[in-house]
Protein backbone atom coordinates (compact mmCIF):
# COMPACT_ATOMS: atom_id res chain seq x y z
CA UNK A 1 0.00 0.00 0.00
CA UNK A 2 1.37 3.36 -0.74
CA UNK A 3 0.40 5.90 1.76
CA UNK A 4 1.22 9.60 1.05
CA UNK A 5 0.05 12.35 4.07
CA UNK A 6 -0.03 16.02 2.64
CA UNK A 7 0.99 18.69 5.85
CA UNK A 8 2.14 21.66 6.78
CA UNK A 9 4.23 20.04 9.16
CA UNK A 10 5.76 17.03 7.77
CA UNK A 11 8.38 16.69 10.59
CA UNK A 12 5.34 15.59 12.59
CA UNK A 13 4.56 12.01 10.17
CA UNK A 14 8.19 11.15 9.08
CA UNK A 15 9.95 10.13 13.22
CA UNK A 16 6.62 8.40 13.90
CA UNK A 17 6.13 6.17 10.98
CA UNK A 18 9.80 5.25 10.95
CA UNK A 19 9.32 3.54 14.30
CA UNK A 20 8.38 0.12 15.64
CA UNK A 21 5.56 -1.80 13.74
CA UNK A 22 5.35 0.43 10.71
CA UNK A 23 9.14 1.32 10.20
CA UNK A 24 9.66 -1.99 9.85
CA UNK A 25 6.40 -3.06 7.59
CA UNK A 26 8.50 0.29 5.71
CA UNK A 27 11.64 -1.45 5.81
CA UNK A 28 10.24 -4.81 4.31
CA UNK A 29 8.59 -2.95 1.43
CA UNK A 30 5.01 -3.63 2.51
CA UNK A 31 4.04 -0.49 2.80
CA UNK A 32 5.17 3.46 1.92
CA UNK A 33 4.19 6.01 3.97
CA UNK A 34 5.27 9.73 2.31
CA UNK A 35 4.85 12.86 4.28
CA UNK A 36 4.71 15.95 1.46
CA UNK A 37 5.26 19.44 2.55
CA UNK A 38 2.52 21.42 0.69
CA UNK A 39 4.29 24.68 1.51
CA UNK A 40 6.85 24.41 -1.61
CA UNK A 41 3.27 23.93 -4.12
CA UNK A 42 2.64 27.67 -2.24
CA UNK A 43 2.43 29.85 -5.61
CA UNK A 44 2.83 32.85 -3.86
CA UNK A 45 5.93 34.82 -3.62
CA UNK A 46 6.40 33.88 0.68
CA UNK A 47 5.24 30.68 0.59
CA UNK A 48 2.07 31.15 2.14
CA UNK A 49 -0.59 28.24 2.71
CA UNK A 50 -3.17 30.01 4.80
CA UNK A 51 -5.13 33.35 4.63
CA UNK A 52 -7.60 35.40 6.90
CA UNK A 53 -11.45 33.78 6.36
CA UNK A 54 -13.69 35.47 3.91
CA UNK A 55 -16.85 36.73 6.48
CA UNK A 56 -14.39 36.91 9.01
CA UNK A 57 -13.79 35.69 12.43
CA UNK A 58 -10.78 34.16 13.95
CA UNK A 59 -8.51 31.98 12.48
CA UNK A 60 -6.47 31.27 9.42
CA UNK A 61 -8.08 28.79 6.49
CA UNK A 62 -5.54 26.78 4.33
CA UNK A 63 -5.68 28.01 0.85
CA UNK A 64 -7.03 25.88 -1.72
CA UNK A 65 -4.31 26.31 -4.24
CA UNK A 66 -1.24 24.99 -2.21
CA UNK A 67 -3.16 21.84 -1.95
CA UNK A 68 -4.53 21.11 -5.04
CA UNK A 69 -1.66 21.58 -6.46
CA UNK A 70 -0.27 19.19 -4.37
CA UNK A 71 -2.97 16.57 -4.60
CA UNK A 72 -2.66 16.69 -8.26
CA UNK A 73 1.15 15.68 -7.94
CA UNK A 74 0.93 13.18 -5.70
CA UNK A 75 -1.73 11.45 -7.46
CA UNK A 76 -0.32 11.19 -10.48
CA UNK A 77 -2.30 10.45 -13.74
CA UNK A 78 -4.27 7.09 -12.46
CA UNK A 79 -5.12 7.07 -9.05
CA UNK A 80 -7.04 3.85 -7.98
CA UNK A 81 -7.20 4.57 -3.96
CA UNK A 82 -9.43 7.02 -1.70
CA UNK A 83 -8.43 10.94 -0.92
CA UNK A 84 -8.70 11.25 2.90
CA UNK A 85 -9.15 14.69 4.51
CA UNK A 86 -8.62 14.54 8.40
CA UNK A 87 -11.66 16.27 10.09
CA UNK A 88 -14.08 16.68 12.82
CA UNK A 89 -16.66 16.49 10.23
CA UNK A 90 -16.01 13.47 8.77
CA UNK A 91 -17.04 10.12 9.33
CA UNK A 92 -16.06 8.64 13.06
CA UNK A 93 -13.34 5.72 12.21
CA UNK A 94 -14.25 2.45 13.24
CA UNK A 95 -12.31 -1.08 13.03
CA UNK A 96 -14.74 -1.90 10.39
CA UNK A 97 -13.76 1.38 8.64
CA UNK A 98 -10.00 0.82 8.83
CA UNK A 99 -10.76 -3.12 7.08
CA UNK A 100 -12.38 -1.17 4.36
CA UNK A 101 -9.62 1.09 4.26
CA UNK A 102 -6.86 -1.62 4.36
CA UNK A 103 -7.79 -2.78 1.23
CA UNK A 104 -7.10 0.23 -1.01
CA UNK A 105 -4.04 0.25 -2.88
CA UNK A 106 -3.52 3.93 -2.35
CA UNK A 107 -4.41 6.50 0.16
CA UNK A 108 -3.67 10.57 0.52
CA UNK A 109 -4.13 12.00 3.56
CA UNK A 110 -4.68 15.97 3.73
CA UNK A 111 -4.19 17.11 7.31
CA UNK A 112 -5.98 20.73 8.23
CA UNK A 113 -4.54 23.33 10.57
CA UNK A 114 -6.37 26.97 12.21
CA UNK A 115 -9.69 27.28 11.77
CA UNK A 116 -9.71 24.91 8.41
CA UNK A 117 -9.37 24.23 4.87
CA UNK A 118 -10.68 26.27 1.66
CA UNK A 119 -13.84 23.88 0.94
CA UNK A 120 -13.29 24.57 -2.60
CA UNK A 121 -9.87 21.99 -1.75
CA UNK A 122 -12.07 19.42 -0.28
CA UNK A 123 -15.06 19.82 -2.95
CA UNK A 124 -11.95 19.31 -5.88
CA UNK A 125 -9.38 16.53 -3.91
CA UNK A 126 -11.68 14.93 -1.49
CA UNK A 127 -12.93 11.71 -1.28
CA UNK A 128 -14.22 11.02 2.33
CA UNK A 129 -13.52 13.34 5.43
CA UNK A 130 -12.94 11.02 8.35
CA UNK A 131 -12.33 12.07 12.05
CA UNK A 132 -10.79 9.58 14.80
CA UNK A 133 -13.03 10.92 17.63
CA UNK A 134 -15.35 13.77 18.88
CA UNK A 135 -13.20 15.98 20.15
CA UNK A 136 -10.80 18.71 18.62
CA UNK A 137 -7.10 18.49 18.15
CA UNK A 138 -4.68 21.27 16.68
CA UNK A 139 -4.11 19.69 13.58
CA UNK A 140 -4.83 16.96 11.34
CA UNK A 141 -1.69 15.14 11.83
CA UNK A 142 -2.20 13.17 14.43
CA UNK A 143 -5.39 12.14 13.24
CA UNK A 144 -3.89 10.54 10.34
CA UNK A 145 -0.80 8.98 12.00
CA UNK A 146 -3.82 6.89 13.99
CA UNK A 147 -5.75 6.07 10.69
CA UNK A 148 -2.34 5.24 9.39
CA UNK A 149 -1.72 2.68 12.17
CA UNK A 150 -5.26 1.34 12.43
CA UNK A 151 -5.25 0.54 9.30
CA UNK A 152 -1.29 -0.73 8.28
CA UNK A 153 -1.93 -3.33 11.12
CA UNK A 154 -4.45 -5.13 9.03
CA UNK A 155 -2.11 -5.45 5.99
CA UNK A 156 -1.16 -9.28 5.86
CA UNK A 157 2.57 -9.55 6.56
CA UNK A 158 2.78 -6.23 8.52
CA UNK A 159 2.16 -8.03 12.28
CA UNK A 160 4.58 -10.17 13.40
CA UNK A 161 3.42 -13.53 15.27
CA UNK A 162 4.41 -11.50 18.71
CA UNK A 163 1.77 -8.87 17.82
CA UNK A 164 -1.36 -11.33 16.79
CA UNK A 165 -4.39 -9.18 15.72
CA UNK A 166 -6.75 -11.69 17.10
CA UNK A 167 -8.31 -11.72 20.49
CA UNK A 168 -8.40 -8.43 20.67
CA UNK A 169 -11.01 -5.34 22.13
CA UNK A 170 -13.32 -4.84 18.69
CA UNK A 171 -12.35 -7.75 16.50
CA UNK A 172 -14.49 -10.33 18.68
CA UNK A 173 -17.14 -7.72 19.14
CA UNK A 174 -16.08 -8.06 23.24
CA UNK A 175 -13.55 -6.00 25.10
CA UNK A 176 -10.04 -7.90 25.76
CA UNK A 177 -9.90 -10.16 29.33
CA UNK A 178 -7.34 -9.61 31.14
CA UNK A 179 -3.56 -10.56 30.24
CA UNK A 180 -1.20 -11.63 33.10
CA UNK A 181 2.82 -12.53 32.33
CA UNK A 182 5.77 -13.74 34.67
CA UNK A 183 6.29 -13.68 37.43
CA UNK A 184 3.04 -15.36 38.90
CA UNK A 185 3.44 -13.55 42.26
CA UNK A 186 4.29 -9.68 42.00
CA UNK A 187 4.26 -7.04 44.99
CA UNK A 188 2.21 -9.99 46.87
CA UNK A 189 -0.37 -9.95 43.45
CA UNK A 190 -1.03 -13.25 42.04
CA UNK A 191 -1.84 -14.77 38.78
CA UNK A 192 -5.47 -15.94 38.56
CA UNK A 193 -4.89 -19.45 39.71
CA UNK A 194 -7.00 -20.87 36.33
CA UNK A 195 -4.16 -19.35 33.79
CA UNK A 196 -1.76 -21.63 35.87
CA UNK A 197 -3.92 -25.03 35.36
CA UNK A 198 -2.80 -25.82 31.98
CA UNK A 199 -6.34 -26.64 31.08
CA UNK A 200 -7.13 -24.90 28.13
CA UNK A 201 -11.10 -25.50 28.12
CA UNK A 202 -11.28 -23.90 31.66
CA UNK A 203 -8.96 -21.06 30.56
CA UNK A 204 -11.09 -19.85 27.56
CA UNK A 205 -13.74 -20.22 29.54
CA UNK A 206 -12.73 -18.03 32.07
CA UNK A 207 -11.30 -15.47 29.18
CA UNK A 208 -14.61 -15.39 27.34
CA UNK A 209 -16.34 -14.45 30.87
CA UNK A 210 -14.31 -11.58 31.87
CA UNK A 211 -14.45 -10.34 27.84
CA UNK A 212 -18.12 -10.47 28.86
CA UNK A 213 -17.91 -8.87 31.93
CA UNK A 214 -15.61 -5.97 31.25
CA UNK A 215 -17.55 -5.24 28.48
CA UNK A 216 -20.93 -5.66 30.30
CA UNK A 217 -19.53 -3.19 33.00
CA UNK A 218 -17.56 -0.40 30.86
CA UNK A 219 -19.65 -1.04 27.29
CA UNK A 220 -22.47 -2.27 27.77
CA UNK A 221 -24.04 -1.10 24.26
CA UNK A 222 -21.60 -3.66 22.71
CA UNK A 223 -23.59 -6.97 23.91
CA UNK A 224 -26.56 -6.30 21.87
CA UNK A 225 -24.30 -7.58 18.59
CA UNK A 226 -22.79 -10.27 20.67
CA UNK A 227 -23.52 -13.68 19.87
CA UNK A 228 -23.44 -15.80 23.16
CA UNK A 229 -23.80 -19.94 23.74
CA UNK A 230 -26.18 -20.53 26.15
CA UNK A 231 -23.41 -20.59 29.25
CA UNK A 232 -22.74 -17.35 28.60
CA UNK A 233 -26.13 -15.94 28.48
CA UNK A 234 -26.62 -17.37 31.97
CA UNK A 235 -23.01 -15.68 32.78
CA UNK A 236 -24.40 -12.28 31.36
CA UNK A 237 -27.34 -12.79 33.25
CA UNK A 238 -26.06 -13.49 36.90
CA UNK A 239 -23.82 -10.43 35.82
CA UNK A 240 -26.75 -8.11 35.21
CA UNK A 241 -28.97 -9.20 38.56
CA UNK A 242 -25.78 -9.05 40.84
CA UNK A 243 -25.94 -5.26 39.46
CA UNK A 244 -29.37 -4.65 39.58
CA UNK A 245 -29.48 -6.35 43.05
CA UNK A 246 -26.33 -3.76 44.09
CA UNK A 247 -28.68 -0.80 42.88
CA UNK A 248 -31.60 -1.63 44.85
CA UNK A 249 -29.68 -2.54 48.09
CA UNK A 250 -28.15 1.08 47.41
CA UNK A 251 -31.25 2.67 47.01
CA UNK A 252 -32.17 1.19 50.62
CA UNK A 253 -29.21 3.14 51.92
CA UNK B 1 0.67 20.95 33.77
CA UNK B 2 3.64 18.43 33.42
CA UNK B 3 3.06 15.52 31.15
CA UNK B 4 5.27 13.01 31.25
CA UNK B 5 4.36 9.79 28.81
CA UNK B 6 6.03 6.16 29.64
CA UNK B 7 6.69 4.16 26.61
CA UNK B 8 8.95 1.47 25.13
CA UNK B 9 9.33 3.55 21.85
CA UNK B 10 9.81 7.33 23.38
CA UNK B 11 10.93 8.64 19.34
CA UNK B 12 7.53 8.31 18.32
CA UNK B 13 6.70 11.02 20.75
CA UNK B 14 9.45 13.67 21.51
CA UNK B 15 9.69 14.47 17.59
CA UNK B 16 5.85 15.29 17.42
CA UNK B 17 5.49 17.09 20.60
CA UNK B 18 8.60 19.39 19.68
CA UNK B 19 6.74 20.28 16.44
CA UNK B 20 4.21 23.29 15.85
CA UNK B 21 1.82 24.23 18.61
CA UNK B 22 2.84 21.77 21.53
CA UNK B 23 6.43 22.77 20.43
CA UNK B 24 5.96 26.76 20.89
CA UNK B 25 3.76 25.40 24.16
CA UNK B 26 6.71 23.95 25.30
CA UNK B 27 9.46 26.64 24.50
CA UNK B 28 6.70 29.03 26.16
CA UNK B 29 6.94 27.12 29.06
CA UNK B 30 3.39 26.89 29.71
CA UNK B 31 3.59 23.02 29.72
CA UNK B 32 6.58 19.97 29.24
CA UNK B 33 6.10 17.25 27.95
CA UNK B 34 9.13 14.16 28.48
CA UNK B 35 8.88 10.63 27.43
CA UNK B 36 10.45 8.39 29.35
CA UNK B 37 11.84 4.77 28.56
CA UNK B 38 10.47 2.03 30.18
CA UNK B 39 13.25 0.03 29.08
CA UNK B 40 15.73 1.17 31.33
CA UNK B 41 13.60 0.00 34.24
CA UNK B 42 13.30 -3.73 33.57
CA UNK B 43 15.53 -5.34 35.90
CA UNK B 44 16.23 -8.10 34.18
CA UNK B 45 19.33 -9.23 32.31
CA UNK B 46 18.77 -7.58 29.08
CA UNK B 47 16.00 -5.39 29.75
CA UNK B 48 13.46 -7.42 28.73
CA UNK B 49 10.04 -5.28 29.01
CA UNK B 50 7.82 -8.13 27.43
CA UNK B 51 6.93 -11.82 28.25
CA UNK B 52 4.40 -14.79 26.84
CA UNK B 53 0.89 -14.49 28.57
CA UNK B 54 0.15 -17.24 31.32
CA UNK B 55 -2.68 -19.44 29.84
CA UNK B 56 -1.74 -19.17 26.43
CA UNK B 57 -2.55 -17.54 23.18
CA UNK B 58 -0.60 -15.45 20.23
CA UNK B 59 1.47 -12.25 21.34
CA UNK B 60 3.36 -11.15 24.28
CA UNK B 61 2.52 -9.31 27.64
CA UNK B 62 4.31 -5.89 28.83
CA UNK B 63 5.62 -7.43 32.79
CA UNK B 64 4.84 -5.34 35.75
CA UNK B 65 7.74 -4.44 37.28
CA UNK B 66 9.58 -2.14 34.87
CA UNK B 67 6.20 -0.34 33.98
CA UNK B 68 5.42 -0.47 38.22
CA UNK B 69 9.43 0.87 38.63
CA UNK B 70 8.78 3.69 35.79
CA UNK B 71 6.09 4.84 37.24
CA UNK B 72 7.51 5.32 40.96
CA UNK B 73 10.00 7.61 40.05
CA UNK B 74 7.75 9.30 37.09
CA UNK B 75 5.06 10.37 40.08
CA UNK B 76 7.62 10.89 42.69
CA UNK B 77 6.78 11.43 46.13
CA UNK B 78 3.69 13.95 45.88
CA UNK B 79 1.58 13.20 42.83
CA UNK B 80 -1.57 15.03 42.15
CA UNK B 81 -2.86 14.41 38.74
CA UNK B 82 -3.80 11.28 36.86
CA UNK B 83 -2.20 8.37 35.82
CA UNK B 84 -3.82 7.39 32.59
CA UNK B 85 -3.61 3.76 30.64
CA UNK B 86 -4.55 3.86 27.48
CA UNK B 87 -6.43 1.04 25.78
CA UNK B 88 -9.24 0.33 23.80
CA UNK B 89 -10.73 -0.93 26.99
CA UNK B 90 -10.71 2.38 28.62
CA UNK B 91 -13.32 5.30 28.07
CA UNK B 92 -13.73 6.88 25.25
CA UNK B 93 -12.58 10.45 25.00
CA UNK B 94 -14.66 13.32 24.29
CA UNK B 95 -14.15 16.74 24.31
CA UNK B 96 -16.13 16.80 28.01
CA UNK B 97 -13.34 14.69 28.91
CA UNK B 98 -10.31 16.91 27.40
CA UNK B 99 -11.74 19.71 29.34
CA UNK B 100 -12.07 17.56 32.23
CA UNK B 101 -8.49 16.71 32.07
CA UNK B 102 -7.50 19.82 30.84
CA UNK B 103 -7.62 21.33 34.60
CA UNK B 104 -5.13 18.54 36.54
CA UNK B 105 -1.40 19.51 37.34
CA UNK B 106 0.05 16.61 35.95
CA UNK B 107 -0.13 13.74 33.57
CA UNK B 108 1.15 10.29 32.86
CA UNK B 109 0.46 8.45 30.10
CA UNK B 110 1.18 4.84 29.74
CA UNK B 111 1.82 3.56 26.44
CA UNK B 112 0.75 -0.67 25.84
CA UNK B 113 2.19 -2.53 23.16
CA UNK B 114 1.44 -6.31 21.34
CA UNK B 115 -1.46 -7.64 23.43
CA UNK B 116 -0.94 -5.75 26.44
CA UNK B 117 -0.14 -4.84 30.08
CA UNK B 118 0.04 -7.26 33.11
CA UNK B 119 -2.98 -6.74 34.75
CA UNK B 120 -1.36 -6.15 38.00
CA UNK B 121 0.34 -2.82 36.98
CA UNK B 122 -2.71 -1.63 35.78
CA UNK B 123 -4.39 -2.17 39.22
CA UNK B 124 -1.29 -1.00 40.48
CA UNK B 125 -0.82 2.42 38.89
CA UNK B 126 -3.73 3.62 36.54
CA UNK B 127 -6.35 5.96 37.71
CA UNK B 128 -8.32 5.98 34.38
CA UNK B 129 -7.84 3.62 31.07
CA UNK B 130 -9.02 5.92 27.99
CA UNK B 131 -9.50 4.96 24.63
CA UNK B 132 -9.71 7.49 21.56
CA UNK B 133 -11.89 5.53 19.84
CA UNK B 134 -13.62 1.96 18.83
CA UNK B 135 -10.46 0.94 16.19
CA UNK B 136 -7.10 -1.08 17.75
CA UNK B 137 -3.73 0.13 17.33
CA UNK B 138 -0.66 -1.61 17.18
CA UNK B 139 0.44 0.52 20.56
CA UNK B 140 -0.43 3.12 22.92
CA UNK B 141 2.23 6.05 21.62
CA UNK B 142 -0.04 7.63 18.83
CA UNK B 143 -3.06 7.56 21.16
CA UNK B 144 -1.49 9.16 23.92
CA UNK B 145 -0.18 11.42 21.36
CA UNK B 146 -3.90 12.48 20.32
CA UNK B 147 -4.97 12.63 24.32
CA UNK B 148 -2.20 15.49 24.66
CA UNK B 149 -2.86 17.41 21.68
CA UNK B 150 -6.43 17.47 22.55
CA UNK B 151 -5.69 18.63 26.14
CA UNK B 152 -3.02 20.81 25.98
CA UNK B 153 -5.03 23.22 23.21
CA UNK B 154 -7.17 23.66 26.44
CA UNK B 155 -4.32 25.52 28.45
CA UNK B 156 -4.83 29.52 28.28
CA UNK B 157 -1.72 30.81 26.42
CA UNK B 158 -1.02 27.20 23.89
CA UNK B 159 -3.17 28.61 21.48
CA UNK B 160 -2.50 31.70 19.14
CA UNK B 161 -4.74 34.25 18.23
CA UNK B 162 -4.99 32.70 14.87
CA UNK B 163 -5.26 29.48 16.55
CA UNK B 164 -8.46 30.67 18.52
CA UNK B 165 -11.19 27.79 20.06
CA UNK B 166 -13.93 29.36 19.34
CA UNK B 167 -16.40 28.66 16.87
CA UNK B 168 -14.77 25.07 15.95
CA UNK B 169 -16.64 21.42 15.85
CA UNK B 170 -17.76 20.26 19.21
CA UNK B 171 -17.30 22.52 21.52
CA UNK B 172 -20.80 24.38 20.00
CA UNK B 173 -22.44 21.01 19.95
CA UNK B 174 -22.53 21.80 16.09
CA UNK B 175 -20.24 20.66 13.06
CA UNK B 176 -18.14 23.65 11.86
CA UNK B 177 -19.69 25.63 8.72
CA UNK B 178 -17.85 25.84 5.68
CA UNK B 179 -14.61 28.00 5.30
CA UNK B 180 -13.22 29.61 2.33
CA UNK B 181 -10.20 32.38 1.42
CA UNK B 182 -8.55 34.68 -1.21
CA UNK B 183 -8.86 34.29 -4.20
CA UNK B 184 -12.38 35.16 -4.45
CA UNK B 185 -12.61 32.44 -7.67
CA UNK B 186 -10.85 29.65 -7.54
CA UNK B 187 -10.92 27.07 -10.81
CA UNK B 188 -13.86 28.43 -11.61
CA UNK B 189 -15.08 28.11 -8.12
CA UNK B 190 -16.67 31.08 -5.78
CA UNK B 191 -16.81 31.97 -3.07
CA UNK B 192 -20.38 32.04 -1.02
CA UNK B 193 -21.60 35.26 -2.27
CA UNK B 194 -22.75 36.39 1.19
CA UNK B 195 -19.63 35.76 2.68
CA UNK B 196 -18.63 38.79 0.36
CA UNK B 197 -21.43 40.85 1.86
CA UNK B 198 -19.62 42.72 4.64
CA UNK B 199 -23.20 42.16 6.36
CA UNK B 200 -22.28 40.69 9.68
CA UNK B 201 -25.73 39.59 10.48
CA UNK B 202 -26.27 37.83 7.10
CA UNK B 203 -22.74 36.03 7.78
CA UNK B 204 -23.58 34.84 11.02
CA UNK B 205 -27.13 33.39 10.16
CA UNK B 206 -25.57 31.53 7.03
CA UNK B 207 -22.69 30.22 9.19
CA UNK B 208 -25.00 29.09 11.75
CA UNK B 209 -27.28 27.58 8.56
CA UNK B 210 -24.69 25.99 7.55
CA UNK B 211 -23.24 24.10 10.40
CA UNK B 212 -26.86 23.02 11.14
CA UNK B 213 -27.55 21.48 8.17
CA UNK B 214 -23.93 19.48 8.07
CA UNK B 215 -24.45 18.33 11.34
CA UNK B 216 -27.95 17.07 10.20
CA UNK B 217 -26.55 15.66 7.54
CA UNK B 218 -23.11 13.91 8.75
CA UNK B 219 -24.13 12.87 12.86
CA UNK B 220 -27.88 13.97 13.20
CA UNK B 221 -27.74 12.42 16.45
CA UNK B 222 -25.72 15.66 17.81
CA UNK B 223 -28.73 18.02 17.71
CA UNK B 224 -30.34 16.27 20.11
CA UNK B 225 -28.84 18.67 22.45
CA UNK B 226 -28.65 21.56 21.18
CA UNK B 227 -31.14 24.63 21.84
CA UNK B 228 -32.18 26.47 18.57
CA UNK B 229 -33.89 29.94 18.03
CA UNK B 230 -37.40 29.82 16.24
CA UNK B 231 -36.04 30.32 12.98
CA UNK B 232 -33.18 28.19 13.19
CA UNK B 233 -35.58 25.79 14.56
CA UNK B 234 -37.77 26.63 11.20
CA UNK B 235 -34.61 25.82 8.74
CA UNK B 236 -33.74 22.53 10.45
CA UNK B 237 -37.72 21.56 10.34
CA UNK B 238 -37.36 22.83 6.19
CA UNK B 239 -34.24 20.71 5.96
CA UNK B 240 -36.23 17.35 7.69
CA UNK B 241 -39.56 18.09 5.31
CA UNK B 242 -36.71 17.96 2.09
CA UNK B 243 -35.27 14.84 2.85
CA UNK B 244 -38.68 12.94 3.90
CA UNK B 245 -39.85 14.41 0.62
CA UNK B 246 -36.56 13.25 -1.02
CA UNK B 247 -36.65 9.69 0.31
CA UNK B 248 -40.57 9.60 -0.38
CA UNK B 249 -39.68 10.52 -3.75
CA UNK B 250 -36.43 7.76 -3.94
CA UNK B 251 -39.14 4.86 -2.81
CA UNK B 252 -41.50 5.77 -5.53
CA UNK B 253 -38.50 5.62 -8.34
Amino acid sequence: MKIKVLTTFPEMIRPVVSQSILGRAMENGLISIEAIDIRPYAENKHHNTDDYPFGGGAGMVMMAQPIVSAFREAQGEDFKGKRIYMSPKGQTLTQKKAEELAKEPELIFLCGHYEGVDQRAIDLCIDEELSIGDYVLTGGEMAALVVIDAVARLIPGVLGSEESPVDESFSSGLLEYPQYTRPRSFEGMEVPEVLLSGNHALINKWRREESIRITYERRPEMLSGIELNKKERAFLDALIREKEEGDNNHADD
